[in-house]
């Protein structure tokens, strides 16, 4: 729907909205028995409150499209991942929880190896550890470049991201890796003209981050691509009229709500404490996203019982949402992650959206073939918003 | 799906997909037992793969548009017909397998009867045979004008193209055939002032034909009508990665894959003689557009069992495409032509499309009936080369 349209249709409630995201949702049948994880796995729960849900399955970009954890949850959250897409930089920022505001420009980055004559030998400084990293980030986080402010922060390994923050920026750069080794790293350069001052600076902190690590071995170096300015998008509270929380047990996630705008409760360990962050917060905000992990992890790592397993935790938690008497509660996923995939998938998604004026579309069960069986077999996650906020009855009237 | 979006994802792979065209594939229930031409043929093979495939009816341009073969084709390439539309003159130039480029303008024509007083007695020359058009034709192909290259090849009886090659041409023209007797042929003009010099070159060609004509009886003069240039697309193999190869009976369909840039393989004669040519070229392509035209004849004549024999036919050919093991194997058409209404119809067509991760979407038959039952009842026909793609694992994740 036209963001211009919600910010017209949304007016203020009482109303709550919980939405479950567990990532990698959508399975594939194996080929043992042709049933999926969703088939098989005990979730009497999921089964029971998709009986009595509008159900269906959600497509985040279009057919045949394998959505990233961003443009999926962008999607969830109302936002065409088309329209508006998450820079790799910026993205690598919200895997590492960082803040990022219009004013900065993040780019991914490695620690490298180069010989004495400035060409690269190893483009990832044979995988230096996590806390060497930390340690030499800490001595790039100090330099200071007049006219922008610089924040470097470790990733895990050998990588790391760095924010420049500043008025004027832009992201329209080239990258300094030039992807093989036996190169000398580039120099920066600009794709349009209004990028060329950020250019200017960005190879001046390469040129001091070169002399500050010119006696380390073996990461004399760094490489940076990717270079990103967050997207333009208008902030979901402001669109949605909600005061919007992200519980979540992992940055990227954390992140890309607060790209969004939305608060970022405390980092939780599991499902179990999400739940306790969501009831102590309950009365603080409109809408919360609750994010499980465990079903995309078990699938990227072709775990069809490990995948089955998590389900069946999810479920169990299931009355424990409902006992917070949500007015509309929502179970989907960003993506699928089918086991026998190990990895994304390009196939629609499962959900369920519970309300006390849903309007249960005859689907009965969880899984993918009882979703695809309704009439929302096709749905756009882009669609799955405006649904929660009529059934939470913060829509309103289009037209008289 | 936008195309600028399927050359970013696409990826190369060695997987081979398979997509098999069934001409007019689409029918509809005859009156003595409300059964289609799907439903009464015996089409054991083509059941029991739609029930392990993706299968759903496609929309080739809108609802209600009936398409022709053109656009039918366009979509199932991945190409919105709408937004390429291929002109009459390059139709008709596909038709007779002519060559193509992008410095082409082409044009139909008839042979006609002019009287002493240069007005049309005979729109069609008494529909001469095509022994004599092809020897007018000759006659025409030899007149050489300053600019421009000549190409005239006869069609069937009074029908020939005329194809105007070289730098700077334009096909806004208007025709020269006014479309009825009594009538002298009109000048050729330039609807737009880049065509001006087209105009003039056209109306030159055109005086020429006049002169080599005026001894002949009764063909002595040509009508043009239809201007066109070839559509500006991307090409199939640039936007997909895949080497992609037509395998036709027909000039048209072959034509037409080679407008997207397809290599056309020699001719067959019979879908047993396409079988051996895909066989015998298996290693050297990714895709494989195989045109099956029988169906669509036997639908143009009204003849309904006719149809359901060619249908039959077609099913006892699909183990042999299958023992091939391609990564992915299509079946649809490129448009409905019910046997009831001898023609192309605007009903959506049904498809399957199997893979090893296809997600098989609880439709138990190759019907209409069947194919409207699932959840992809309603799909646009471009997007069944991104979920090909998807499918054969050759789009990469769009987005982190």
């Amino acid at each position: 729907m036209d963001l211009k349209l919600v910010k017209q249709l949304a007016i203020p409630s009482s109303t709550k909205i919980v939405m479950l995201i567990s990532d990698g949702l959508g399975g594939l049948p194996r080929e043992v028995d042709g049933q999926s994880e969703l088939e098989v796995a005990r979730i009497p729960n999921l089964h029971a409150l998709a009986a009595r849900s509008l159900c269906g399955l959600i497509e985040m970009v279009g057919p045949g499209i394998t959505p990233g954890s961003g443009p999926g949850h962008l999607a969830l959250f109302g936002y065409d991942p088309y329209t508006y897409q998450i820079g790799r930089g910026v993205l690598e920022g919200c895997g590492i929880d960082l803040e990022m505001g219009p004013s900065d420009v993040a780019s991914r980055g490695n620690f490298c190896t180069l010989d004495e004559e400035e060409r690269i030998v190893d483009r990832r400084a044979g995988r230096i550890s996590t806390e060497t990293c930390e340690h030499l980030c800490c001595k790039l986080d100090q330099i200071r470049i007049e006219g922008v402010e610089l924040i470097v922060r470790p990733v895990k390994e050998h990588r790391l991201v760095v924010v420049f923050r500043g008025k004027g920026l832009s992201d329209a750069l080239t990258d300094s890796d030039p992807l093989a080794p036996g190169q000398a790293p580039l120099a920066v350069m600009a794709i349009r003209p209004e990028a060329e001052r950020t250019a200017v600076l960005v190879n001046r902190f390469l040129d001091q981050a070169r002399g500050a690590l010119k006696e380390e071995k073996p990461a004399n170096m760094i490489l940076l691509r990717g270079f990103a300015a967050p997207p333009k998008l208008p902030l979901f509270p402001d669109l949605f009229l909600l005061r919007a929380a992200a519980i979540t047990c992992y940055p990227m996630y954390r992140g890309l709500a607060k790209l969004v705008g939305m608060d970022a409760l405390p980092f939780c360990v599991d499902l179990d404490d999400e739940l306790r962050v969501l009831a102590a917060n309950y009365d603080r905000y409109d809408f919360f996203y609750v994010h499980f992990k465990a079903t995309d992890r078990a699938g990227e790592d072709g775990d069809f019982e490990g995948k089955v397993a998590a389900l069946e935790e999810l479920d169990r938690r299931i009355p424990a949402f409902l006992e917070l008497h949500p007015d509309v509660f929502i179970v989907t996923g960003d993506h699928s992650t089918p086991a026998v995939l190990k990895g994304h998938s390009w196939h629609p998604v499962p959900f369920l959206l519970w309300s006390r004026s849903c309007r249960p579309n005859g689907v009965s069960g969880f899984t993918e073939k009882d979703c695809a069986s309704g009439p929302l077999a096709r749905m756009q996650a882009v669609d799955l918003m405006p649904l929660a906020m009529a059934n939470a009855l913060r829509f309103k009237k289009f037209g008289a």
